[in-house]
């Protein structure tokens, strides 16, 4: 093969201008250039093996998905709408700079694109960074804004779980300077209608704060520069025992036992406004700047959730963490409690559908004289959310439409193509929702037939005899019922007999 | 700094390993790591550089812009459900050999994804090989379908003329075996409808068919071998004159002048019903197999559209070759015809809003055993149509509401944040879009003044005497007319005083 020929030529190349001592940049192209030749090589050679899969950890959404996918969104749509925020839209990827230090260890999941000249880029992480780099960039200081899009995070897919490496999430964010906690209720009680309305079973929206992590981890004895990587393995608590995390603390952190026993005392509170009276009475926390302060707010966002009516499916809970870097005040999470569904292997716990929280610097980073927009918000990640409704439908047999013809154009008789073309033209053009078969002289059974397979309720059907009457049959499928209509009433007919 | 001194060391590595004559895969690797070492430490002395924009040729969509999007998706999607399309959508990126080979010249255009181990991934580059690997992928013979999402290409980018990196398509598909014409007949009459409701001033979409131009090259003495290379050529007459064509044809691609000159006078035919009977009379082009096929099927694809009374629009033009590798018969594309604003640099062509064609075996190139299944589509490419419409809204001076928010709940005096907190509550579990000013004690002229600048219609005011007497005082923002309603009549009245 000359693909060989050309792969060692460039091999003996390499060799060469090694022996020769060359630049070291320029051996780095060849060497490069040697590798793509033959990893190509190895892609003609498996061309018969040629693959038929979406890559790793993503999938299409057929037409029944796509069904529930947008009964979702209505839903989550006419909520953010309902508080007032305007949409906008951002990139799919960005510049890789804009979303280097923003996610603290995850940063390895970030996808990027290839360099192939130009400028460096890569996937978007989440909505969150888009949007302070948007209000940045447009010098926008007060802001209510939804994003519904895609994001990508090269992590282990767990798809019968509902993770992705490609999912869907809706966020909804408030950017401005206001009274404490007023923008923070309003996500939390955005979270609650939501889940209330897609009726996913009892669900808990655990709250904490960044402050009062941080000042617990300062009573505690953990030295300042290890913040955020004890942070990290509290965040771990929702998925294992505190022992596990108490060993990764002590035995990989570095943290003494002590300390890692103090913290263990506080991850293990959750409860309401009783708790954050008595932490604040706590001789230790309460001498704390920052916890003080954390605690006094949540005590604030207590109140104002009272007044919501929603504290019932609240809790304070000290082990939540939350492990992106750029959260500064309250943070929160919610959770589904029990998995209705039986099949699913982990039956107890189906994780978070919803996060969020306070972060008040991360606009500033991007701003050139560092302004800072304090901001909240919140992210409901509906992959969950679709497979809980996916299960919960196939196991219900409901038949879902997934067109809204309201009309088949029909003909009983042979050579009448013509005749319906120019019937279904007629009512495409009147607004109706009309399909034909694409065949010339389609039986009548099959026209009848592809109404029942698809849920269309009426069928047109034009005949001999009915255009010398100028009549058109109307076909009501689920009674099968017959009328004549004349032909200038038919539109008029169809919208009747659809509307409800 | 630390770093330099890293990167030092690396480079020390690098230069042993040479001198060594160590493996080429490692030295390779080794590489790698100190070209990536630098590149880092690149960034991070460019720090104070960063700069803050979207990537090339991509662009953020602010509210007011997402409002006029909404209206032509509306548009768009609903004559897409009129003509009982399902939808689906796929992954953002596809395995990179899924794309490979599908878009002749134009391949160089496709974005890849960095090589981070696992599969190796492109962005999709448009929506219809994507649909292709789907139904290759679900065994699916049969299906009408449409997909609105973004593509991508890494073409020169041309902004204010709506030449996007990353851009929306709207495609609509019908796959399957079918007579002949009748689908293809219904994506132009889905192109006529779109582009007569968008209202978007005259418009013109000329119709081709690939075996059409492929008998007119074999005639005029084009070598098999240079089809699809001469077709690229005659792509370009949209753009550039016959001249330069000819040219290309004869001294970039070695045809023969006499060739180019038979050609010549091919494409700058155009016409309807009367063109293609001239043509089926063509003593050279009646003579080839595949032009007479073409030429029938385009007489019989006329008199569809006749019956559709869409002809007066429509132009069969010899000139129209499409660049895309995969059509297979025949292909469309629809043109603005004058830009009615005079702002923009090129007022006469606008350039092409929608295209599409029949590929009949693009399926094929996917299924295991080859299995054809035949399909014809229309993208409209909304970029440009987006463009029209910003540049008209904003001669226009229209104010367009980027919130639906019906009511803004308010109060006179001071000390009221917690009724205003209780009433907003009540109304949003009612289902009203409703919002408040996040402060405690706001100025009741500040809370009138965000209603007009958002076009709040109404204003719920809470004060203590009204609260006593359990009414809240609703204020009609256009006519500054106050009533007092009943606390229980509230939602009802708000609903009907929103409902047009």
């Amino acid at each position: 093969m000359a693909e060989e020929a050309a792969v060692r030529a460039q091999a003996d190349t390499v060799r060469r201008l090694k022996q020769d001592n060359a630049d070291p940049d320029q051996i780095a192209k060849e060497v490069a250039k040697l590798l793509e030749m033959k990893a190509q090589l190895g892609e003609d050679e498996g061309k018969h093996k040629f693959v038929l899969k979406t890559p790793k950890g993503t999938r299409d959404y057929g037409p029944k998905q796509m069904a529930i996918r947008e009964r979702v969104f209505n839903a989550i749509i006419s909520c953010f709408k309902r508080h007032g925020a305007e949409v906008i839209d951002t990139p799919v990827f960005e510049l890789k700079e804009t979303l280097t230090g923003k996610y603290g260890e995850d940063s390895k999941l970030i996808y990027d694109l290839k360099d192939q000249g130009g400028e460096l880029l890569s996937l978007r992480y989440d909505l969150t960074v888009p949007f302070a780099r948007y209000l940045a960039m447009n010098k926008i200081t007060n802001m209510k804004r939804y994003h519904v899009a895609k994001v990508y995070r090269r992590d282990n897919p767990a798809m019968t779980r509902g993770r992705y490496r490609e999912f869907y999430q809706c966020d909804f964010d408030i950017a401005g300077q206001f009274d404490p906690m007023i923008p923070d209720a309003e996500c939390l009680k955005i979270v609650h209608e939501i889940l209330s309305d897609l009726e996913l079973g009892d669900f808990l929206i655990k709250v904490n704060d960044r402050r009062i992590l941080d000042g617990m981890f300062a009573v505690c004895g953990v030295p300042d520069s290890k913040f955020r990587t004890i942070c990290s393995s509290v965040d771990k608590l929702d998925k294992v025992p505190w022992e596990e995390v108490r060993s990764e603390m002590v035995g990989e952190k570095g943290l003494s036992p002590e300390a890692a026993d103090r913290i263990g005392e506080y991850v293990q509170l959750h409860g309401g406004l009783d708790l954050i009276e008595q932490l604040l009475q706590d001789p230790k926390l309460s001498q704390n700047k920052l916890a003080k302060e954390g605690l006094e707010d949540m005590k604030l966002l207590f109140e104002y959730l009272t007044l919501f009516g929603i504290t019932g499916k609240i809790s304070f809970d000290l082990s939540l963490a939350r492990g992106l870097d750029y959260y500064t005040g309250v943070i929160f999470e919610a959770v589904l409690l029990h998995q209705e569904n039986e099949h699913v292997e982990e039956p107890v716990s189906v994780g978070s559908v919803a996060g969020g929280g306070r972060y008040d610097g991360l606009v500033g980073m991007f701003d050139p004289k560092g302004r800072k927009v304090p901001c909240v918000g919140v992210s409901i990640g509906i992959e969950r959310i679709f497979s809980i409704l996916e299960q919960r439908l196939e196991a219900s047999e409901e038949k879902i439409r997934t067109t809204e013809t309201q009309v088949l154009v029909a003909s009983a008789q042979k050579k009448l193509l013509e005749e319906r073309l120019k019937l279904i033209s007629e009512l495409w053009d009147a607004g109706i929702k009309a399909e034909m078969l694409y065949k010339k002289n389609p039986k009548l059974l099959n026209q009848l037939q592809y109404c029942e397979e698809t849920g269309i309720p009426l069928v047109a059907i034009v005949g001999e005899q009915e255009l010398k009457d100028g009549v058109v049959k109307l076909r009501i499928v689920a009674s099968r019922e017959e009328v004549n209509v004349r032909r200038e009433s038919l539109v008029e007919e169809i919208r009747i007999r659809t509307s409800q």
